[in-house]
């Protein structure tokens, strides 16, 4: 399998986001946050999504220029940014940015951010704050999908709701980046496309039974929430704590009909030297990550492992070594390559 | 069975409280919140634990005592609590009150509580800030108690670690109160009083396997993250997340090994109007409750319903006509009524 440098991607990246209209930091940050997806192994929500965004773009449906995000701040901590389907990461990382800002003068600092284009990998923001000692917080839906049916209905009504915090830690951070579904849109439709099986029954079918089938969703069926058939409407419930804390934060949401492959999202940032202290913080995170790689093992070839802890070994490795981007993505990156000025002086072999 | 008029309950639970040490106000808290667990239906976590609050407040490992509480504000919006392990309804509902007026002129307020004593029901706390159109979240931990272990270990690290959030709405507001694991404590100590399996398989054993047998979590299993043996992770992230904001971010957790019944507790409070605006999240809420109501039925006898939606309608059951105490509630309640001035003049029946 072709290795590609994370430079390498990233500048192609920026060069196609650039010739479709968007401002050089939009371009490069949509770019790093993709190609940052791939470096954590979390491949079909990488690179792969760079096609979808230049659609967009070239379609009117995602917004390049900086200068149409609008904020609104209703006190230093607290924002409300209207994103006006700016590219995603561009618009996340400003909230962070906002927040971070916020965080280390007031402990917290929160923003709502409405019609943001897609907003990519959660996981893939969370680094550079837990490298200072930050912890931010991500949750998004998308009110123009529906996919998860509520626990004990047969519909589809609200999307897998993502939830991404960053813990730092001295010896182990901790990135949690974890839908509020048994599984996202994305693994469905990437067993679908693989002609496979899902590991773990994870659909409900229109009448009402569970499956492992892919195919069963397609016809109507819903992803079922985290918990399953027995403690789903725990995974019910903290779906419509995102959905609240997106959408009706925002005051946009599913009430409002929107059509486009959009984002409501919340951001936080809280800074633990305002409360306990960091090293205290840090300390507890290491002690607990001790705790929890000493508790023994169901299965003696798999010790626990915390959340990221696979993802930064591989984005070590990856750094190092290149990316093994899977074909799929391959194919992806090639189209959106044949279609702009690198076509000819750009080969993925 | 028995009905207990709310009122009743409360007033001799106060009078418990104030004869063995409680000041007037942290008794009156204290008991409002018990017996709102049970009014809501949480009779694990109502006035059951009245009595293993009395006799912590007996030994001197609960205090009643207000001015032990010591509140260190770090800017407007945010602020550590220490609780110098006072009665942990009392801590909880300062600290909200403490949050709600921070959201209110910031959009957000966040506490941080160390060394509280139990908190009760996480559910109870909600109602009144819901009805005031805020969002009121409260996630906990006991950093003295291990039952739940980690994704693919088998020894226990970490505390069910229940998250709350109040989510107003005109129609129907959402009170959830859902723990990161498939069951709590209360869940597998009452099974195994009663001498019953659980609904579903939610124990570890100590060799790694599934049972719904609460006999097997005492002799060294533990508790099943949420999502079980084939989505756990998500629910040990979740659960990790818990332990991050609660006992890291208070600085005092399981590195400092307490032994006393206690909690380390985030408490934070987010007004809509600072950011979309009321209007907007209510209309946000009472959409998606219509479309979750008519998303299908798995089962015809068994209509979706919103988290907080049976325990509001059972509160305005019992209310009206008292509260149906389970035998063993009764028989903690006789227990503590027998140790007070109130023998003699108070008979359960």
């Amino acid at each position: 399998m072709t290795r590609y440098p994370a430079d390498q991607l990233n500048e192609w990246l920026v060069t196609l986001f650039e010739e479709n209209g968007a401002a050089r930091n939009v371009a490069e940050t949509t770019a790093r946050i993709l190609v940052e997806g791939d470096l954590l192994g979390h491949h079909t929500h990488g690179v792969k999504l760079a096609n979808g965004y230049l659609n967009d773009l070239k379609a009117g449906h995602a917004c390049g220029d900086p200068q149409r995000l609008v904020i609104e701040q209703s006190s230093p901590v607290a924002a409300l940014f209207d994103g006006n389907y700016l590219l995603g990461p561009y618009l996340v990382q400003r909230a962070l940015d906002h927040c971070r800002e916020a965080a280390k003068g007031y402990g917290i600092g929160i923003v709502s951010l409405k019609r943001s284009h897609h907003i990519a990998c959660l996981a893939s923001y969370l680094a550079p704050l837990v490298e200072e000692n930050l912890v931010p917080i991500i949750m998004t839906s998308d009110p123009a999908v529906a996919s998860v049916a509520p626990f004990g209905g047969t519909e589809r009504v609200y999307t897998p709701n993502p939830l991404a915090i960053g813990i730092p830690g001295r010896e182990q951070p901790i990135l949690i980046d974890v839908s509020m579904s048994t599984v996202t849109n994305g693994s469905v439709n990437k067993a679908r496309a693989a002609g496979q099986k899902l590991d773990h029954p994870a659909i409900l079918t229109a009448q009402g039974t569970v499956s492992d089938d892919p195919e069963d969703f397609f016809p109507g069926g819903s992803i079922l929430p985290l918990g399953g058939m027995e403690f789903g409407h725990k995974g019910f419930a903290l779906g419509l704590m995102v959905e609240a804390l997106t959408s009706a934060l925002s005051g946009f949401g599913r009430k409002d009909v929107p059509t486009g492959w959009g984002a409501s999202v919340m951001v936080m940032v809280i800074d633990p030297a305002r409360f306990g202290g960091t090293d205290a913080f840090l300390d507890e995170t290491d002690h607990l990550a001790r705790r929890c790689f000493n508790a023994g093992q169901i299965d003696p070839q798999q010790p626990v492992r915390l959340p990221g802890q696979s993802g930064l070994r591989r984005r070590a490795d990856y750094l190092r070594d290149g990316i093994p981007l899977p074909e799929d993505v391959v194919a992806d990156l090639q189209k959106a390559i044949s279609d702009s000025s690198l076509r000819g002086s750009v080969s993925l072999g």
